[in-house]
């Protein structure tokens, strides 16, 4: 049989439209099926959180934004929540490790405080149950504020005048200030500093703010298995776990004592003291990670693309192609958001001098 | 002779109403009186500087915000200009004695930061000509950002990504990354930080500009003898002049030794060996010397009434009464400007981590 030239061109047309219209519900499916999946794994950031205990007002807010950038109720005058959470390092402070008041180097890394209100605890040991917990223990830690008690904090917040503002934050309570409130208010100020990335705006079910690097990126942190750990609303920061599953850690990268913890950083199990604990840490959220380098909980690592194979191989026992870790890398960077106004712009602060002679 | 009582009515009332009447002409001619010997003396503020030798731009302003508060060109990680000129201290660092490197305790108080390229030199010892030299030779000073040399603080500079903000500022330069330039571009940005105030306005003619209590103030602070040395646009800051003229200041006030300075702190004579520069500091500016206690070069006072009856004492051998000091105080007060919005928002700086391990 013979087909006319004609009806063959037909045929073949057909079969090609046919041919692209399938790829384009294939395309279609995966780009859905994709989604799906992300929105089983991750969950869109809310704008800020208000929950029951810890009710908001623009006084207490206010007041919390002030006690953020305050040095003046430390011991040496210099440290407050933003020398280690700075506007202008999206929240965290650029060094591999942290710098405590009096200028003692601290064994670990500084996170962002963006986001952190949604973590499962604070602290790469996760000691800390809450912001405001830790904005509260910080007070008479040696190695934040450096004050004997919470007494003498309170003292200075006197001494500095922040009665008025205390008292528009509390309004109900005879004598405002107080280390409770010191905590409140700077949690009711860091539970607005959220950061809504091009992520979010692709799990509401925008499939086009990912660039298809980024979508590739996405299905391989799925499909590799980072998004075991790293997952929830904040991709990650809801769990603990091993540091090293596959290989030690300090073995893989050369970590250096810490002073402080008298030789290796062994995790939760300076603060539990139980052999499960061994090299245990919360893992960290990935919002902002492309913001907030040097990497890991001793800011070991310096490029976002060496922290990606450096968690394959020592979690997953994965060696990852160069294409793949840069996939991820551009996943990851669909997760940064914008620094908040708010957090951008330093407050005036109470006018007193500090006498540090 | 006897007069009608209400012919003596109206005698009364025309005398009272010509008293008045006079006692209005004399107000008024008070008050501009008082208008002309302040202009004589003061100058209000330009709104920016623009010299022919530093030309501005906006990115040339730009880059200056941004490496005005870099961390990571020094050798610690965490000294910047903004270090000690913070916008939550109005320019300045609320401490009696600044921080350096490396948290090395400085011998003096860091001035605040706003208007400091009208002063007739930089520093207590007027030993930087420009705010462009003290940047620059900040880069290499051990105490300020620690760097080994030029080269070294450049290299920091091209690594941390900054050639593109330096190619915009300085357009028609081959490598345009230079010490030289990141202090013009430091100046270009501190040469915006104006911070014009009531005095200004009443200085302009509005004689309601200021309160009754800071034109007592006024008209005592320069027939007591202070406007002297505090005159000019920035109300000081253009002279140099011996502290303690008619007491010794260290034993009047009990100022400690400054181990940095091996003993007390001698004046310009550590940069001069001269001994007519013994004890001789610039005299500060007070633009906002209500905003930035605690005071003099060793910070040693704490509040402005205070520093003004030790000035009055140490330097005119007066004693002024309460009143008189609240009036001085009432004029110092409309020295201060609000802390311009362009220091007040934090830039986001390139991203790129610290090692300080």
């Amino acid at each position: 049989m013979t087909i006319p030239n004609k009806t063959r061109l037909l045929l073949i047309t057909t079969a090609l439209l046919a041919s692209i219209a399938a790829s384009v519900v294939n395309a279609e499916d995966t780009e859905q099926s994709l989604l799906a999946r992300a929105r089983s794994l991750f969950k869109e950031l809310p704008d800020s959180i208000h929950v029951d205990d810890y009710p908001h007002s623009a006084a207490r807010v206010a007041l919390g934004k002030s006690l953020f950038f305050e040095t003046r109720v430390s011991s040496d005058g210099r440290m407050s929540c933003a020398a280690c959470h700075n506007p202008s390092y999206h929240g965290a402070d650029s060094l591999a490790l942290s710098v405590g008041v009096h200028g003692q180097k601290l064994p670990r890394n500084a996170p962002t405080v963006f986001n952190t209100p949604l973590l499962i605890a604070q602290h790469y040991g996760g000691n800390r149950a809450s912001v405001e917990e830790q904005a509260y223990k910080a007070l008479i830690s040696p190695l934040a504020y450096g004050n004997a008690n919470f007494a003498q904090a309170e003292g200075k917040l006197r001494a500095l005048g922040y009665a008025k503002m205390f008292e528009a934050a509390f309004p109900n309570e005879q004598d405002a200030i107080t280390a409770e409130n010191w905590a409140t208010a700077i949690g009711s100020f860091e539970r607005t500093l959220m950061t809504p990335a091009p992520f979010d705006a692709y799990l509401k079910g925008n499939t086009k703010a990912l660039s298809t690097e980024a979508k590739l990126g996405l299905e391989k942190f799925i499909s590799t298995g980072c998004a075991g750990c790293h997952n929830g609303t904040t991709v990650g920061g809801q769990s603990f776990q091993k540091f090293g599953l596959t290989e030690d850690y300090w073995l893989a990268t050369g970590s250096k004592e810490m002073p402080l913890l008298k030789g290796r950083d062994k995790g939760r199990y300076h603060d539990t003291s139980k052999d499960e604990d061994l090299y245990v840490f919360k893992v960290p959220q990935l919002r902002n990670v492309a913001m907030t380098p040097p990497y890991f909980h001793d800011g070991s690592v310096a490029k976002l693309d060496d922290a990606v194979r450096v968690m394959a191989r020592l979690q997953l026992g994965k060696k990852l192609s160069d294409e793949d870790v840069a996939h991820i890398v551009a996943f990851l960077e669909s997760l940064s958001g914008a620094v908040p106004a708010q957090f951008a712009s330093v407050p005036a602060l109470p006018v007193a001098g500090f006498q540090n002679q």
